[in-house]
């Protein structure tokens, strides 16, 4: 079904520290499975769009325009929650992901390895987890 | 006890993009509980001095220079992964936090909540997740 939720935000954008571009980062999460997904920026209007569609809308740098993320893909991202960082220059988005979050078809992406321990890809509690999340769900 | 791990990282920092000041975002995650804490940025002794030492070192681009996190409060962060992602601008550092993550005292940098609804502290399966957490640990 259509998923359509208007949101109000507590801070304006003004109010969010910007870089050098006018531009915040925004970290998208998984609302439920928490895996990070993606880092996107916003503008003012692509703010005001997401909190008045629900649907993550960021500013494409390479475009140089307002991006909804899956418009053409299909892959949405429906907002759950919004929240600034400590210092107003960091947003953080959990999200309903419909499908892959990243272009080349991976549900991350973060995907590209390139230190330390895949501690998870040997977890020997991964039935349980999954277990867990159908419960949840 | 001190943990020291050395890493490898697969791909150099000259590989990845940078930003205008020759930096890269981290979105640091914690690898248990998956809580994302905070974002911060890299230039490319950081990123060495990271991998060598496996505790997570930043560019400071409020005091221009190299920033061991945990250096003066002890909240050390201890690299379990790192990823990066598929434009190669951004990485992904799972780490397991010492203490808090934000100078607030707050364990996440993200606790202003702006919009969206907070399902995790209503979460009727909160005991079972802290159960789940447990047996992993």
């Amino acid at each position: 079904g259509i998923q359509m939720t208007s949101f109000e935000s507590i801070m304006e954008f003004s109010q969010f520290k910007t870089n050098e571009q006018g531009l915040i980062p925004v970290i998208v999460q998984h609302y439920k499975t928490r895996e990070v997904l993606m880092l996107a920026y916003m503008n003012e209007e692509s703010f005001d769009q997401t909190i008045k569609t629900g649907k993550m809308t960021y500013f494409s740098r390479s475009r140089q325009k307002l991006w909804v993320k899956g418009e053409t893909s299909g892959h949405f991202q429906y907002v759950k929650s919004l929240t600034i960082d400590c210092d107003y220059d960091t947003l953080l988005a959990k999200v309903d992901q419909v499908g892959a979050a990243c272009h080349t078809g991976n549900p991350t992406c973060f995907f590209q390895h390139l230190a330390g321990t895949e501690y998870n890809e040997a977890n020997p509690l991964e039935v349980f987890e999954i277990i867990y999340n159908t419960v949840v769900d």
